[in-house]
Formats: C-alpha cells, sequence, structure tokens
C-alpha cells in the first residue's frame, strides 16, 4: 500500500460481519512485499455456487484462464489470491505455476481442482515463485476464520491506499440473507472489461446460471463503468459466491431475485465508487452522466471519451470549468452527436446549450463547484433517448509520481 | 508560445526559399495573445489546386465545415488562419464569422468564396470577433511578400515552444520542383483524424484529385500516425496547395509523382514528428513499431494502443523500460495478438520472446537506452504479417502544469 491515503477515500471501512459457509485467511508469503499480508484464502462450504467476469485482455494472466475454465463447473471450495505479482505474461512458466498451486490447494482441502479458484495481482511478467504459496496452503486452511474479514481485504491491496470493503442485506422469500464484498485497484482501471479483483460472498443458495446472470449485469453499471487512466489490467476479476447457507425459500427465477439485485447492484457501486477513489494521485471524484445518445450503448462510449480525456482529466486537476475539452471528447467519441444541440452542465449549473456557451451564466456557482471534491458533468447529446453514467477522477502530478517509478 | 523551449525541439529550424506562386503575411490583431502576430494570410497564385485532409471529430470546428465545403472546387486563392481562437462550439455565430470572414477575404483579393479557406486555432466556445480578422485583411494583402515564411509559421502557433518547418525539393519529369510546409500543434493531438494545422505549398502543377489521393496516403502515415495525448482537436487541417509555378512535362497519373510523392510523405513525417517533439511536456520522443499483426490497419491499432497508454507514457518518462505494461497496452487493443508468441525489443534489446521475459537479457544497455531521448519500442505480436509505426512522447509533470491551467 502507498503510504498516503487518498482524501477521496471513505470516512470509515465497512465492517464485515461473518457469512455462513465463509472462513477467510490472511499470511506474509513474502513474493515481494515485506512485512505485511500477500496471501489471502477465502474457503467455501460445499456446494457454494460461483460466478465470474474477467478481463478481456488478449494478454490476460494465467489465473484468469484457469478461473474462466474452472468457472464452467460453477461450484467452488477455495479462493487463493496473491498481491505482488501478477503471473501475466510468463508462458508456460506461469501456467504450470497455476497448475501447481490449484493441486495443492485441492489437495489441502478435500476438493476436486476446478472448485479452486486463483488470481494473482503485481508486476508483470515476474516468474511466480508459486513455491512460497503452496508451501503456507497447509498453515492458511488451519488458519481459516469466519472473522478475518479486513485482513483478508488488506492482503490483496498493492498500490491501493485504503482497503475496499461493502456490506449488505437482502430479502429472498422474506428471510434475510447478507452480501459482503471486497476489492482492490488503484491504476490500470478501465472499463468494458470486468474489473481490478474483487470478490463478493453471499450466504443465499442461488443457481450458478443465475448468479453469472445477475453479476454480469450489475458488473456493466459498476466495474465496468469507471476508469483511472484508461489501462485495462491481465489481471481483472469479479467474482460472486453463494453459500447458501442461510435456508430460504428455493430460488429458480431472477424473479427470485429482484431484492437480492437491488443490493448486489448497489454494493458493486459501492465497490467500483471506492476504486476510483483510491485512483493513483486522485483528488477530485468525476460522476459523467450522458443523455441524448443514440443508445445507452453510445451514451456509455461518449461518456468513456470524456472521462478518459487526458485534457479534461487535467482542467478537473487544475479546477478549471473547461467545457471546451468536454466538446472535444463528445466529437472524438465516435457516436452520434448533434453539434448543434449539445448542451452541457457542471454542478447542475448549465454552462452551454444548444451547441454554445451560455450568455452571461453564473460562473460563481461553477467556480466553487470545481474547488469541490466531488465534480458532476451532465452532457446532452441532442439526438436520441440514451443515457449512460460513469465515474472517473482527475490526473495528477501525483498519478506521474507513482508511475513513473512503481517498478524500479 | 510557451516561454520554455522543448528539451526535444531540432536544433535548427529549417529556412523556407520562396515558392513560385505563394505569397504570405502575418499580423497582429490582438484576438487572444498580445504582442505577437495571431494572423496568418497565404495567397496562392491563380490556377492553385488544393488538397485537405479534416478531423473526424462529430464537433468539428465552423471553418473545418466550410474548408470541406470550398474543396469541393479544388482551386485555392487565400489561406487565412487566426491562434489564440478555434472558432468551435461556437454555433450559428460562429458559421456567420466565418462567413463574413470568407466574403471579405474574396472581396479583397477579388475571386469566387470557394477559394478562401480558412481556420482557427485556439480556445474552445469563445465567440470569434471576426472584425478584428476582417479590419486588416485590406493590409494584410498589401503586406503579402513571398520570403515571409517563418513569420506565418510563427503567426499560427498557441501553446507550442517553437516553428514547425520543413522543406523538399524533387523530381517530376526531370524538372525541380520545390515543397515547403509549415505546422503546429502541441496537445490535443491524436491519430487517425487529420492532425492539428498543418499547410504544404509546391510550385509543382498536379491536378486536384491526384493531389488529393497524395494527401491522403502520406497522411496515414505521418500525422494520423502521431499521438501526444490521445485527445483529438475539434479544428485538425491538413493543406497541401500546388501553385504550378514551375513548368515540368504534365502529370497525369500518380505514375508522373513517384519522385514527388517520397519527398511529400517525407516531409509530413519530418512536421509530424516535429509536432509530437513538442507535445506537450515531452522529454522522450518515443518510436513505437508493431509487427506481425493481422494487417497493418490491426499493427496500427495495437501500436497506438501503447502510445496512448498512460501507464506506458509514465514509465518512458520515469525512464522505466517497464515492458509489463507493453503487454498490458497489447492486450488492451481488442486486435488478434498470440499472447504465446508475443516478443518486446526496447532500444534493439529483446526483452521478451515467446510470451514471456528472455531470461537473463543484458538490461545495462536496455537502460543505458531509457535513460536517451530517443526511445524505440518494437512489438511482434506473432500472429501475421501487419505492421506499422506511430510516434509519441512521454507524459510528465509538465503536461499537466500545462494542462491544469490553460484557459483559466
Amino acid at each position: 500500500m502507498a503510504s498516503a491515503v487518498s482524501p477521496l477515500a471513505p470516512q470509515t471501512i465497512a465492517e464485515l460481519a461473518p457469512i455462513k459457509g465463509v472462513r477467510l485467511a490472511a499470511l506474509a508469503c513474502g513474493l515481494r512485499y515485506q512485512g505485511r499480508d500477500d496471501l489471502m484464502l477465502a474457503e467455501l462450504a460445499p456446494g457454494t455456487t460461483v460466478a465470474g467476469v474477467f478481463t478481456r485482455s488478449l494478454t490476460a494472466s494465467a489465473p484468469v484462464l484457469w478461473c474462466r475454465h474452472a468457472l464452467t463447473g460453477g461450484k467452488a471450495r477455495l479462493l487463493v489470491v496473491n498481491s505482488g505479482n501478477s503471473n501475466a505474461f510468463t508462458g508456460r512458466a506461469g501456467v504450470a505455476s497455476v497448475s501447481r498451486t490449484v493441486a495443492s490447494a485441492a489437495a489441502a482441502i478435500g476438493c476436486t481442482e476446478t472448485e479452486i479458484f486463483v488470481a494473482s495481482t503485481g508486476t508483470i511478467g515476474v516468474p511466480l515463485d508459486d513455491g512460497k504459496i503452496t508451501a503456507l496452503l497447509g498453515e492458511g486452511v488451519r488458519q481459516l476464520r469466519p472473522d478475518q474479514w479486513r485482513k483478508a481485504a488488506d492482503a490483496i491491496l498493492t498500490t491501493d491506499t485504503y482497503a475496499k470493503t461493502a456490506t449488505r442485506t437482502a430479502k429472498i422469500g422474506g428471510v434475510s440473507v447478507r452480501i459482503n464484498g471486497f476489492c482492490k485497484g488503484a491504476g490500470m482501471i478501465a472499463p468494458d472489461m470486468a474489473t481490478m479483483l474483487a470478490y463478493v460472498f453471499t450466504d443465499a443458495a442461488i443457481p450458478a446460471p443465475l448468479l453469472q446472470t445477475l453479476l454480469a449485469k450489475a458488473c456493466d453499471k459498476s466495474f465496468n463503468a469507471i476508469t483511472v487512466d484508461s489501462d485495462t489490467s491481465t489481471s481483472d476479476t469479479l467474482m460472486l459466491f453463494a453459500t447458501g447457507g442461510t435456508d430460504h425459500p428455493p430460488v429458480t427465477t431472477l424473479g427470485d431475485l429482484t431484492d437480492f439485485r437491488r443490493a448486489l447492484d448497489d454494493l458493486l457501486l459501492d465497490l467500483a465508487h471506492q476504486v476510483v477513489k483510491d485512483g493513483e494521485g486522485a483528488t477530485k471524484f468525476v460522476a459523467i452522466t450522458v443523455s441524448g445518445a443514440a443508445s445507452a450503448r453510445a451514451a456509455k462510449a461518449i461518456a468513456l471519451s470524456i472521462a478518459n480525456s487526458p485534457l479534461v482529466k487535467t482542467a478537473v486537476a487544475g479546477e478549471d470549468a473547461n467545457w471546451g475539452r468536454i466538446v472535444m471528447a463528445v466529437g472524438k467519441a465516435g457516436e452520434r452527436a448533434d453539434r448543434d444541440r449539445l448542451s452541457i452542465s457542471i454542478g447542475g449549473i448549465q454552462v452551454a446549450k444548444d451547441g454554445q456557451v451560455v450568455p452571461g451564466y453564473d460562473e460563481a456557482p461553477v467556480t466553487a463547484h470545481m474547488k469541490g471534491a466531488d465534480i458532476v458533468f451532465a452532457v446532452d447529446v441532442g439526438v436520441g433517448r440514451g443515457k449512460a453514467t460513469v465515474w472517473t477522477c482527475d490526473l495528477t502530478h501525483a498519478y506521474i509520481d507513482i508511475n513513473g517509478s512503481y517498478r524500479t
């Protein structure tokens, strides 16, 4: 973890209560970091169903390839995550490293290999010394306890400045279930893929296909709608485990999960926002809503073009209400927009309308808004009804400090 | 112009000799800047043919819309360019402003309106006070002289730290002709569109359709192959004027222009490189060649994904040979690549091969290369024969300084 906590960090880190069927452990295996935990285990009760969304990167890491394969079984017993080394671009050695880890983990817990899920996050291209992980698996299994959520969330962090946790409850057939989640990520964060590492657990009993549908839909409006730097990780992983530890009426259709879905969507958005607020060097949290686009997909593409523009992001850092750069980013997005019907609001104040500046708009509240930490842009492109919101942060000197010297 | 000259600036700025059929003037009309010229006129002899490539931004400026229209005539008599205000996102007022400027210019020079080409560069969204331009047109026409190239090149600059000029000669049917060009641009530079403002002049006599073909092809490998910050201007304009001032055997096919084309391609690449070397905050010039892609188009998309990655660009700024980030950028490009056949060279030293680091590669020359100002990355993605090269610069603190405070 970096030393200074992000100014956008939440006031408190949510404490996660136990989930029936989940036990956790955090250990120090010394892959890269010294004096901190860097290995996280999460044991899932027999019968736990699993869903996952992974990076669409064509250079996906060996652990991601394994998880995609294992997911076809729909069941999970153990999750093994290390930080400090991503085991990406490590060739056949990386694949062999995953195989050994999975085999050791399956033996340690007593399950089939496809019930083991793994992830690695950290430096790319350095062979992973999996012996450091497998040597600790037996001890790790002995240390599993239901109350280790915070330690688990801490163990997977890399350049993050705070742990990212969230919890919700929901009713299924009148019975209350819990959803706990934690994630990591601060740089190499870009959308339209899965995300960084994010793990969500519930004691509900939900068939794997339904779980997968819920997760994919929720991901599109949360982790797939954030960007820190437009760069997409080779290790992005979002997984949801349902242990079935709580008895409730059986779930057979999405209709049985209306309240659960609301809670899950809300929790994922909470975690995704926490990632943006820990964006490398971030001092401002920016919400960008685009309306009036040809489709929701087009609206999202335009919103992301604005969110990823270095000129927009540096203007936000400089507290400059530079809506001209928003116009530029709309223009380069490649989606339909009516130049002469474009309107832009900043902090709720309309600054541009019908393709030109609003004459004599009140600059004082706009200037005051830009000095705050929560920035809100709304853009209407005047061609249809498509609408989307994405979230990003500003681009500051600290981003360059962090990334000009991360590896060496 | 910014005060400190880019460390990557050429040792000398090329002096441009007169071109038969071209006369230039630079004046101060006071649109935004004080104490410097901000209005440039270039008069073309009757019969001059013209070609142009413009931004594909959907929020293109009013001058760009006019030029696209006027270009259909294929003839040019006067070019009028101002700096300090881009006349973009200025609605109907911006269109009216162009109309008045064009009408005044046509009257001043005695030609039809579609022989007038205009461009504006600078702040977006501020109504253009075209009266300041039209008031000076008569005086400007009186000041036209064949030797004002450097003053003309200076007058169109904005955040540039040096004037960008280039000159070449070529043979057509055994007769020597000259090509002069100048351009501006330092930020809001992204490819797959035209470019910033770039003007190229020749005394050759070339029919407009051939001229347009030559320019479009040359642009793809020069201005459309550079990026400073992935942001695309609303004003990008590249124009080529052929005055026919020198007698040479008539040109009827591209085959008559082999040597001219070589010289033109070379000149445009020279100018495009000068733009990158004046990239806002740049301290390193980076050439990225991708080979082994499914097509040349795919190779260029992958190369641009690397060139636009903030993590790659900050690593270059930090002199860190972080090829893991190159892998990441290949993966997110969305084009076919074989993760297990990927190879990467830095400064001619192969650091990764067959999808993993080359064991024990010699780090010393790679480290020395990263400390230099000219950085060369070569990536083979192992799936085909497509190849492309693009050029970019690093992302430094100075970029954030410049763009956190440009407008206010």
